[in-house]
């Protein structure tokens, strides 16, 4: 992603990102540097720092202060996928080993909070308390929608206002704390803010529904992870919600869903849903959210950040990686 | 500890902290307020809590931004309890079971880190960039001290530095940030801000060697769980290292330290530890440190509060639970 010609707007403030989160306090232990190493050089998109920055430069915010946001946010993100791989048992992201592949649990938990209060002290490097609130908000609503999947299940059929509900909680509300960033440290208008905040919100929502779509239909090399991988772990995702409200009883499906499914079932129930009107039904709902995320930029004054903000919302549905 | 004479003072402003550690924000899934009164209900001492509200009493500060910082600290401290137990595999906690030894691995984990997001909203509701970056610096120091232990091994023997930086990370840190926090958010100098952390630290290393001690003379009831616990898991603390300097062929320890022992080895272990001079040595440590933050009060003209401080690091030495 950092190859796309909108992030060119960005490339020097992401450089300053890169340095931060490469930044080890006096005494931090090297297991953390080699983690963070191994997990922030792995080619993350980086976008939710690029869009800290388009926020503000849109609102006209301090970017030394920006940076620490910026490397916050993508700190932060580091650290629940951390937490998330050990719970899922996930051994690749990115194309890169997980942290629970390579360790202990106790180690991946601890590392897991580590890099959880680095993002919290990143965070207040940017020296606002509205920011850090906002911050710690996002980080409930997180860890709320992750309790809520292990108390509550995630085998069984979900509703579609279930799944945005997790998914908001799981990617749409960080994507939308990053986009509103950069207007709160610009001190800018409350409608600005939330006008931000929506767009990141949207743009969230589209994102994590092509990654749910990706997850079925994309190579796995490009995908840096095996593909049906929510599928194994039972996780219904809006592909397979729209294939089981026209074919409930596919024998591949069914059996995937019953929890511990071979190699070969999950091959199958993949492809199935792969090659089936599901996909298209998904892809749709996620253009519809990048065009709410669009529309709600209409009342910014046209700029190259605005552009690029844009810009980011189309190739969020057009990715395939 | 909420029945001691010097916590008259601040019983008021204790009520506060109970209803602010109980308020659930809006959807948050009711595992994490059951796993909340669980253990805050738990008959915690807080000491951390009462810290905050003297130190703020002491330096002049808004006593309701005080509430939400020692709300913060308590919330941070249940926090690493909650991974802390988890890690050990511990099944008792001041005398109620852990949250390990109800729920999944996965469910724990994910119950810490909301708590963690919890405590750092609390303490951004406290409005203070500066007392922010000394949270998160804190948990920092915390959980690096927790990856040394992970990485490192607990295992053979340490030195008296690499015990006090241990028990400094685990323990003193929080209390003197705790400590630290009142005057921050008066504003207050540096000098007298200083001092008040440098209070809290010498009686966070008093406590945390304390506590090492009832670990092997306590009655298992007071306590709340089982005495031994240290040796069981092969950490060496202050009383085993010394006992070790004296004798360090006893037979029963010997086996202790080797690693899975029989509850029977664990038993004659603290017994022969427990009936050893190592206990006043090591008593005679944590007085010093008591001492040292004694003294740090020096400065502080007479008052309610600076005797209160005082008498704290008295009881921390004298306790017996």
């Amino acid at each position: 992603m950092q190859e796309l010609s909108f992030l060119n707007l960005v490339r020097d403030d992401l450089v300053q990102v890169e340095t931060l989160l490469r930044e080890s306090p006096p005494g931090q232990h090297e297991a953390i540097g080699v983690a963070v190493d191994h997990l922030a050089g792995g080619g993350g998109k980086r976008l939710r720092p690029a869009l800290v920055f388009l926020s503000a430069h849109l609102c006209g915010a301090d970017m030394g202060r920006a940076a620490f946001a910026a490397a916050a946010v993508e700190m932060l993100h580091t650290a629940t996928l951390i937490h998330d791989d050990l719970i899922d048992g996930s051994p690749m992201r990115r194309g890169v080993e997980t942290l629970n592949a390579r360790w202990s649990p106790a180690a991946t938990v601890l590392i897991g909070d580590y890099i959880f209060a680095h993002a919290a002290y990143l965070i207040s490097r940017a020296d606002s308390v509205r920011l850090m609130q906002r911050f710690a908000e996002t980080l409930m609503d997180m860890c709320n929608g992750e309790v809520r999947q292990v108390f509550d299940g995630r085998r069984g059929q979900v509703s579609l206002q279930e799944y945005e509900r997790r998914i908001y909680a799981k990617t749409a509300s960080l994507i939308a704390m990053s986009a509103e960033a950069g207007a709160i440290l610009a001190g800018a208008e409350g409608e600005t803010t939330e006008a931000l905040r929506v767009y990141g919100e949207q743009l969230g929502l589209a994102f994590q529904i092509v990654d749910d779509v990706l997850d079925f239909v994309a190579d796995e090399e490009t995908l840096g992870k095996p593909v049906g991988s929510d599928l194994r772990q039972g996780l219904i995702t809006l592909p397979l919600l729209f294939f089981l409200e026209a074919e409930s009883d596919h024998p591949a499906v069914r059996r995937a869903l019953q929890g511990n499914p071979s190699g070969e079932v999950v091959q199958e129930a993949v492809r199935a849903v792969a090659g089936s009107l599901a996909i298209e039904r998904a892809l749709k709902v996620a253009r519809w959210h990048a065009d709410q995320a669009k529309e709600t930029l209409n009342g910014f004054s046209n700029s190259s950040y605005r552009m690029a903000l844009l810009d980011i919302a189309d190739f969020t549905v057009r990715r395939r990686f």
